[in-house]
């Protein structure tokens, strides 16, 4: 292969590889410890955050199973290989190396869904400088924005209750960043995603009816809303603030019956809104159909509309940027590595504000009656289990071998039971401390 | 192909089918459309924003070329076409048609790289209502992000001035966020990128040396400096901040000599620390030594840093995160079609804060001794050019077939040159007003 792929099992497409995905500086950083030798040094790796995003109660671990997809297609091809000999980014014996580049390590972490906290040492990464450090970049990527969206997600999930959110936001943000960002929301106990992508490669359910430009391709919105109800049947959703709402939602039970699955509304007041056209509605004899509403919606419009007669809510720009946080601040950083009498000894940056923890370490959640009460890390050792707690540690890569790859559907009922474990503190939508503080128990 | 890749010229890597980057309601409305008739329907679609982000001043088009190559690779193959099918988000007709879709209409816009204001038309596309209307979520997409990522470059490399900008924020953003958001970064003005991806697929030069990690890695801070300087050359730049920054100044000069390349600071007080590195390089010899920071800076900070003894600077999550606007408010939207007469006819939505204009549209910058005074907007034809005006639109694809690709230099030099026509107040970091008025003229 010459050409950035990676083939994969039969009948699957070839993917991408992902190694060009980083950072120049790993890759000189790699040539500069091939040189001296310390490459070769056994090193702790760990993917953690010193905050919240700015006065969150808790943070939704995201991504973790796209990480180990990519570290499986992390391979310096030829293409890429020769690329980076000809552009002299790293030397000759550089080039080398990374062309028979396997990760070997092991991998442990929090289970994809699972709600962390300042401190949680979210993805640990144990191998060589060599292969640890290059892998920096693309679990950073994908950690920070999948976590960010997944964060953001299960504030407004919480916040809607029993009422479905709709993920709809791929139009705002990268085109593959939305694929991932579907996936997240999904993670969070979104229904559903506007997005295909998400549907074919993560099995996320999709769904979608008509936008505005439906209405105004026809001649007017009778005609529109009869097209509609004919090729997509009486229980779709019809769009109806393309010109005047009362005349749409009366136009759209005219059209459809009173059998109409859904209305959406897209614009306005939505809180005087969904007031009026429930009542305009059931006045219609229309009292089964649903009230959407998806216009610039966030976690804290979600629940201002908790006592309308809203059915569900379409989410867009604010779910895929984060809703104020598009990034989290995860790290990754060396925590450990062994000298040259091969011990692993505990590293640590000292820079201002920028401090770390040094040492390897395990996190279990200490619960009591079944509600969380601290995030306990252990440094240099699994802290002790006082016969409750939860162990957050999941062995996921073991000698370079991916032992738990991490569905979404499998995270999406992870993160729900992890959520409900939370102290009631933790669905507050004001800004303010974590819901649990971060206890480092050290060896 | 069944596997959802596009095969390209010889020698190319299959590029991935872009189809199904798309919201599963452009598909259900196709097939209402194909069912009803009205899919042949000739049709304006306009790619827009009603604003700025708040308080800019000006806008940078971003992703004009990234629209064009997935255009190319819009593709419905079998493989997808049949996923559709199985999961029955469309009807067999629909799925027969997308089968055999290309895109056969065109397109003119704005160049990549060229500012924008509340109205421009960014990117217009007249085809049948089918064709234009699957394209919506993709063509947003990227506009968005790489436009949302473009504008807030362009402020920072503006607060720059001749220092340059490193585009260095790959971490904080989704995978394949980081390699676009690496392209718009050096469209508006940064000197190069640490994303090894970005300089294979656009050419954008690409940089980096080391992280602290490879200090932690070695057994102190001299012998790290000692490796990067025997891998990389005295012309590295070496990070100072790992434990202290004046006990690491002085042995980076000790171990590279006095033409060491530069330092780079990363954390603490980035003005007072400047100055102090700056005297203590200047009294050990080092006077040509740069020093580059690099901790959480934006375009206030950058600005901030104006008086200080800083060659360069290397901006990370305020960059990929659009410094506070994360995507930009682009719409997609229909602006007129064909009635069955064949006859174009303006349309618009009508709902509360959400009004569009109607109509196809030109535009032309309006100068006077060179100097832009306003944003003309012809409505139904273009506007008249006063003689000094520059014309905006650019013809970017005909019968389907790409005229003007957009590579990123070219979009880079044609961005300096947009910036500096636009007056004075534009380069004010401060909210407020768009820096020109945008103009309708009405046929």
């Amino acid at each position: 292969m010459t050409d950035g792929t990676t083939p994969t099992g039969a009948g699957s497409p070839p993917r991408p590889s992902t190694a060009l995905l980083t950072d120049h500086y790993e890759l000189t950083m790699l040539q500069a410890a091939l040189r001296s030798g310390a490459a070769h040094r056994r090193c702790v790796f760990e993917a953690f955050s010193r905050r919240l995003p700015d006065g969150r109660r808790y943070g939704v671990v995201g991504g973790t199973g796209r990480v180990l997809d990519a570290l499986t297609d992390f391979r310096f091809d030829e293409g890429v290989v020769e690329e980076l000999r000809r552009k002299r980014v790293i030397d000759d014996a550089t080039c080398d190396w990374l062309a028979s580049y396997r990760f070997t390590g092991d991998v442990r972490g929090y289970a994809e869904g699972e709600c962390y906290f300042p401190g949680s040492p979210v993805l640990v990464v144990e191998s060589s400088f060599a292969e640890g450090v290059v892998l920096e970049t693309l679990v950073l990527s994908i950690l920070n924005h999948d976590t960010a969206i997944a964060s953001a997600a299960s504030r407004m999930t919480a916040a809607a209750g029993d009422r479905p959110c709709i993920e709809m936001g791929s139009r705002r943000t990268h085109e593959e960043a939305a694929v991932a960002a579907a996936r997240a929301a999904y993670v969070a106990g979104f229904r559903a995603t506007s997005n295909l992508q998400a549907g074919r490669r993560y099995d996320v359910p999709t769904t979608g009816t008509a936008a505005h430009a439906f209405t105004l391709l026809h001649d007017d919105e009778r005609s529109a809303f009869a097209a509609q109800v004919e090729a997509l049947g009486v229980g779709t959703t019809l769009l109806v603030d393309t010109y005047d709402v009362p005349t749409g939602v009366r136009t759209a039970v005219e059209v459809a019956g009173p059998g109409l699955g859904a209305v959406r509304i897209d614009s306005g007041d939505l809180l005087q809104q969904a007031h009026a056209v429930r009542a305009q509605l059931d006045e219609l004899g229309a009292t089964d159909t649903r009230i959407i509403v998806t216009s610039d919606l966030d976690e804290y419009a979600i629940a201002s509309l908790a006592a309308a007669p809203v059915d569900g809510y379409g989410v867009g720009t604010q779910l895929v940027t984060g809703s104020g946080a598009p990034t989290a601040s995860m790290v990754y950083k060396l925590v450990a590595r062994a000298g040259d009498d091969g011990v692993l000894v505990p590293v640590e940056k000292r820079s201002s504000g920028k401090a770390s923890v040094g040492g390897d370490k395990w996190a279990l959640r200490r619960l009591t009656d079944g509600v969380a009460v601290a995030e306990v890390v252990g440094v240099g050792r699994p802290p002790a289990d006082d016969g409750d707690d939860r162990p957050l540690m999941v062995e996921l890569v073991r000698d370079g071998q991916v032992l738990a790859p991490q569905d979404a559907a499998t995270a999406r009922a992870r993160h729900a039971a992890s959520r409900a474990e939370l102290p009631p503190v933790a669905l507050r939508l004001q800004r303010g401390e974590p819901a649990i503080p971060t206890e480092y128990v050290t060896a």
